[in-house]
C-alpha cells in the first residue's frame, strides 16, 4: 500500500480533469468530492473512480460543458436540469443554492436531475453543516437492490447521508439502503475472501456469499442484486431497507422529475437524481445549547459499557474524521491495484506519477 | 378471536377517555390514532394499549389538561411544549399546524416536546397525504436500542414514518430503527414462540432468541436491548440502523430542546419528542404528474419477478390499506388476552362490552 501526499495529489487530478475539458474551477469542485472520499477512508468513492468517470466522460454520458438549469425556483425551493453533467458538479452546486436558501429564509431544498454519480453523498451533507446548518443528501443510482421478495434489482444503493454541526466533530451519518454497498463486495472480491454473510442473489436467483458472483449479477443487470438493509425478506426488518430506498426514490427521481433507479446508467444516459436539504437551526432555538445537548448525549453513549473490550463505540462520522486528520498527515492509502491504475491514467494524459511519503 | 364492530368500539373508547377527563374533542383525536393502528393491523399500537395508557393517565405521567405552548413559531416552523400532553393530542394538534404552515408556504415543520408516547407515527405522516402533501413524522421513545458494540440500550425505537400522496393509495413507510419493534417480541411471547432470529440482547449482555429474556431485558433496562436495524455489529449494516435512531434523535430530542432516548419514561416523566413535516408537492412540479410516475414505478416493482410464487411484492403502506378495508368491514380483529384487558377496563369504567360480529 501507497500513501500519496494529498496535496500533490489535488493538483494532478484538477490537473487531469483539466485534461479532458473541464474548466479549472469544476476541476477544483469535483477534485474536492473525490479526494475527501479518500481521505475519509471510503476508498470505493475516491481516486478509485476515476477509471469509471474517465468511461462515462469518453463515452459522452457524462457531458463536460453541460450548464445547471433552474427549471422551477422559490425562495425555499429549485428544482435543476443537470443536463447530464458531471455529478460532482451538479451536486456542489445544488447544495450550495439550498445553502443560501436556507441561510436567507430557514431552509431550503433543491432536487436535480439528469445528473450522474456524484461521489460520496456525506460531502453534500457536510457542506451545510459546515456552515453550522443541518444537511440532508440522497441520490438514487442505477438499480442494484432487490425490492421484499423479488429476485430482480429496482432499486439503487440510494444512500442517505445527514449530518448535524458540531465544530468540526460534525455528527455524518452516510449509508446505502442496501445490506451494504456495491463497494464493499469488491473489496472482498480484491482480497479473494468470501462474503461474511448472505448479502444478495446471484444471477441464477440463489443467496452467494461469493463476491464474484454477487458482483456479476450487478453488473448483469438480469436476475440478483444486494439485499435492502435488514436483507433477505422481512424476518430482520428487510422490507425497511426496501422502504428507505423508495423514500430517497421519491425525493430525488419523483421530486425532480427525473428518472426511477430502474432506468438510470442505460445505455448512454446516466441520468442519476439528488436531493439536498438545508436548515437553519436558528428557527428552533439557541444554536450552541442543542450542540451540547447532543454532544453530552454522544458522550453519555459512547461511554456505556461494550459488549467487547477491543471494540470501541464510534458515532457517525468520527472514524471519518479520524481517518481524514491521519491522512492528511501521513498520505492518501492507495492500494496496489488503484496505484496501477491511476499511474496509466496519469500517464495516458501525459501527468506525472503523484508523489508518496 | 373476536372481530369488534368499529363503529361501536370507536365512540365506547372515546367515551372511556372522557370517563379519564379528557374533553370530548380530545377523546374523539386519542381513539382516531389508537384505532388507525388496529385497523391497519397493527395491533401493538392500538386499543392493546389501553392498558398502558390508562396507567400513565392514573399515575399523572400523562396529564390530562395539559395546554399545548408554542415556544418558537415562525411562517414555517413551531417549536411547542406539549407540557406532558397525551402524545396524541400533541401529535395531531402539531401535525395540524406543519400542514397549515405547508398549506400557506410550502414548507411546514414543527418539533414538539415534553410529550408521550404518540402512537403510530405513520398516522401523523398520513394526516399529510391525506392532503395532497409529503408528510414525515418521527418520535424518540424510552431507550430499548443497543447502539454498535454497547450492551446498554440507550435509543428508542425512533420509528419514522414517510407519506406520499397517491389517491387513497398513499405510499407510508413507518417502522422502528430497531430490527424489530418492542410489539413484536411481545407478540411472540404471547404466542409461546422463538423468536426466529437474535434480535437482541438479554440482561445478562448475551444474544438471545427467547422472547421473555428479551423482553425482561427491555423493560429492566439496565443491560440488553434490541439491536438496531441491521443486527449486530457491522457485518449487515447495525452501524446504519444505529445512525437512523440517531438521525431520529436530533430532529425530535434536539431540535425541540428536549430529553434524549436515555432520559424518556424514567419515573414520572414521559417526555418523549415529536418531529412533524409536511411539504407542497407543488413546489417542486406537476403533482398529478409525479403520482402517475410513482405509481408506475411501483407497478414495475411489483411485477418483478419473485423468489417464491406465494410470496406478493407489497409497496409500503398497501397491506395496511387492505387491512384497513377488510377490518372496517369484518371488525377490528382483537384476541384473547387483549379482549380479556378491554372488556376489564370498560367494566371498571361502566362502559359496556363492546359489539362483535
Amino acid at each position: 500500500m501507497k500513501r500519496v501526499v494529498y496535496s500533490d495529489l489535488q493538483s494532478k487530478v484538477e490537473w487531469l480533469y483539466q485534461k479532458w475539458g473541464f474548466t479549472k474551477n469544476d476541476s477544483k469542485k469535483i477534485t474536492d468530492v473525490l479526494l475527501l472520499s479518500d481521505l475519509f477512508g471510503i476508498e470505493s468513492h475516491g481516486v478509485h473512480r476515476l477509471k469509471m468517470y474517465k468511461r462515462n466522460i469518453l463515452s459522452g454520458r457524462i457531458k463536460i460543458n453541460a450548464k445547471l438549469e433552474h427549471v422551477k425556483e422559490t425562495d425555499l425551493t429549485c428544482v435543476i436540469d443537470a443536463h447530464q453533467a458531471m455529478g460532482q458538479i451538479a451536486g456542489t452546486d445544488s447544495m450550495e443554492l439550498a445553502i443560501k436558501k436556507a441561510e436567507k429564509n430557514g431552509i431550503g431544498i433543491v432536487t436535480t436531475r439528469n445528473s450522474n454519480h456524484y461521489g460520496i453523498a456525506g460531502f453534500y451533507a457536510k457542506m451545510a453543516s459546515s456552515k453550522g446548518l443541518i444537511g440532508i443528501s440522497c441520490t438514487n443510482t442505477g438499480a442494484i437492490m432487490l425490492p421484499t421478495f423479488a429476485k430482480k434489482a429496482l432499486i439503487g444503493s440510494n444512500p442517505l447521508a445527514f449530518a448535524f454541526p458540531l465544530k468540526g466533530r460534525d455528527f455524518l451519518y452516510d449509508a446505502s439502503s442496501t445490506v451494504v454497498s456495491k463497494g464493499k463486495v469488491e473489496i472482498y472480491r480484491g482480497k479473494g475472501q468470501e462474503l461474511p454473510g448472505y448479502w444478495g442473489k446471484n444471477s441464477q436467483g440463489e443467496n452467494t456469499n461469493d463476491p464474484d458472483k454477487l458482483e456479476e449479477a450487478l453488473i448483469e443487470k438480469k436476475v440478483g442484486g444486494l439485499f435492502p438493509l435488514g436483507g433477505e425478506n422481512e424476518t430482520n426488518g428487510g422490507h425497511k431497507g426496501f422502504g428507505l430506498g423508495l423514500i430517497v426514490e421519491i425525493l430525488t427521481g419523483i421530486l425532480s422529475d427525473g428518472y426511477t433507479s430502474d432506468e438510470i446508467n442505460i445505455g448512454n444516459i446516466g441520468g442519476a437524481s439528488h436531493f439536498f436539504l438545508a436548515l437553519d437551526l436558528s428557527l428552533f432555538g439557541n444554536q450552541t445549547q442543542m450542540e451540547q445537548k447532543l454532544f453530552d448525549y454522544f458522550m453519555r453513549i459512547k461511554m456505556a459499557p461494550r459488549t467487547d473490550d477491543r471494540k470501541k463505540i464510534y458515532i457517525h462520522g468520527e472514524k471519518e474524521q479520524r481517518n481524514y486528520e491521519e491522512n492528511i498527515q501521513k498520505g492518501i492509502p492507495v492500494n496496489e491495484s488503484v496505484w496501477t491504475d491511476l499511474l496509466s491514467i496519469f500517464n495516458e494524459f501525459g501527468i506525472e506519477n503523484p508523489l508518496c511519503y
